[in-house]
């Protein structure tokens, strides 16, 4: 077990060794933890090797300019200069947060950035300031359209985090597929078959095997097929992609670049980078921050009394989980699997750090 | 086969005899039949009688006066004064794209309203000013979040139109459930049963019975059970509740008032009637609006080409089977079935009309 202190220093000075700024590196290092905590190690360190490896390829930027490059009152659009997602998505985030401060709502979109961690870490940053605050952002083409077989989307995930009085925040953060794409990593190195309905294979069968994107299949957008509303999750995974990239300039859809080292950059290009959309909400430009706030807690107090189903103990709020988790982990540290131990005890190695 | 002529002028007069003004009845009937003319006849005339029956229950005014009654340079919340919904929505809707010329985004929640019809047709009408147009509202609950038996939720539906330059715009208008309620009562006349994963019974498993609900049952979200992602339907079900109701002051969840006057109004309320939002947001507060408009063409373009499964002719792009539908029932008119034809033969006589 590692403690958040020990892999926050270690993440914040490895990105400070590839040549990050120390406010920049302080900032990935806090994504990178907020996401072991929450309980999305799928979205932590061993992300870390992936960063590692396009900082090595030469792919990222370190000494980014993020800087503002069209606006109005209520928006604005980014560009990451190729920065680390993490540094880009912050910087957005805050301007978003400012521009609702002076016109109710603050909405940015972001182009030319790369891989940010957890969505839900940005929307959060609202909640202290008495906002709403929303993040969307499109990723590796890996899902097809309800009737296709072309992979032209990515999990591309949408987090809304909602402020209340007494109780804890109303946090959402979700693929828009049903399963992330780790899950099927997992049933892989575990040698078991998944559930119908993530997955289908080349010619769009649907497929229980994890290892099916390897050979031309695509992951389902949410609902899994179209009986089911998968047209919806389809639509859902559109908009995202549509606010992320057509909004701010970014590579849409097929054109979305890898954000590991072994996959080429692709030969066509229709924007720069990756694309992200943060939105800020004042809840004071709807109603007063203490009326909004009485009622959220009365909303999620209605909700979490529902009646459980006969196999259920309890019905959760979005959020509750990732709170629990963050919650215990903080208790009991954070635990890495050898194999990323080894990964990072290698990168150690490289930069002249230390890691055991 | 109707025109489209006769049942507008047919619509308009019924709310013109019932009372509301000649500007009012004009909007009412013109989504009325966006419904019938998308393909959505679920909304369509099919509801005139629902809307003439709480009229004569004295359960929605004739006479609004539809207000803001907060507001920022980017946001506003609207008392809707228990009109029609169609006319505290288009009212609202208005007021979002006002806000958004100045403000580059205007957003509204709306308090004290009622059913409105079909969601796309407000955010529809962002398109024509070179905005992207959203809208949620939140309904009756029949929905139970993921692990509960409760009904907590209404099929809350998000609409987004997205402008587009040589191509169709994207429009996507989806309930956050795998299908509409009306689904369920067509296979119940049909004495057919449902796929699983619609429905579930007052226990909480799985069903295959159109006519559950009648017995405790519930709608289930979008993924249908946990692990085909029901949280994260219920996610979105909950998110368009929140910003349908908690920002304007509406009744949220549970509370939500029946659109149909045979259901009795509630004794507890938690605000005031049905809550709805809209969003505006001025493509070229992000980019100029050539350069989006271009960028859509290729998005468009790009996914409609996406490679067909092996059983599927094409890929759509959301709007497509609605614009479809819109050419080919103009051109062949618009079907009413005899029940539905006997209702407004029955309230054009009360009403002192002709229906023939």
């Amino acid at each position: 077990m590692y403690t958040y202190d020990y892999l926050f220093d270690f993440t914040k000075n490895a990105f400070e060794r590839m040549g990050c700024s120390e406010e920049d590196s302080h900032v990935i290092a806090e994504v990178f933890l907020a996401a072991e905590i929450r309980g999305h190690a799928s979205h932590g360190m061993l992300r870390l090797k992936d960063y590692y490896e396009l900082w090595k390829a030469g792919r990222i930027n370190v000494k980014p300019n993020v800087r503002i490059v069209h606006e109005s009152p209520s928006t604005a659009v980014i560009d990451g200069d190729n920065a680390v997602g993490m540094v880009a998505a912050k910087k957005s985030m805050l301007t978003a947060i400012g521009k609702a401060e002076k016109a109710g709502t603050g909405w940015v979109a972001t182009r030319n950035s790369n891989h940010f961690g957890i969505a839900g870490y940005y929307s959060m940053m609202a909640l202290k300031h008495d906002m709403i605050g929303i993040c969307l952002t499109n990723a590796n083409p890996l899902v097809a359209p309800t009737f296709s077989v072309s992979r032209m989307m990515g999990t591309n995930p949408i987090a809304v985090a909602i402020p209340a009085e007494k109780q804890p925040p109303f946090v959402a953060d979700f693929a828009t597929t049903p399963i992330a794409r780790g899950k099927l990593a997992v049933a892989e190195k575990k040698g078991e078959k998944v559930a119908f309905g993530f997955v289908q294979d080349k010619t769009g069968n649907p497929s229980d095997d994890p290892t099916i994107l390897k050979s031309g299949g695509s992951m389902l957008t949410l609902g899994g097929d179209r009986i089911h509303g998968s047209h919806k999750g389809y639509c859902l995974s559109a908009i995202v992609d549509i606010f992320s990239a057509v909004f701010s300039g970014a590579n849409f859809g097929p054109f979305v670049p890898p954000s590991v080292a072994y996959l080429p950059v692709l030969d066509k290009k229709v924007g720069e980078g990756t694309g992200h959309f943060f939105g800020a909400m004042r809840i004071d430009a709807f109603q007063t921050a203490g009326e909004f706030k009485a009622k959220m807690d009365e909303w999620l107090t209605t909700f979490r009394s529902s009646k459980p189903a006969e196999d259920q103990e309890r019905v959760l709020i979005p959020g509750d989980p990732e709170r629990e988790a963050e919650a215990r982990i903080m208790k009991e540290g954070i635990s890495i699997v050898p194999a990323i131990k080894n990964d990072l005890m290698q990168i150690a190695n490289e930069l002249n750090l230390k890691f055991e």
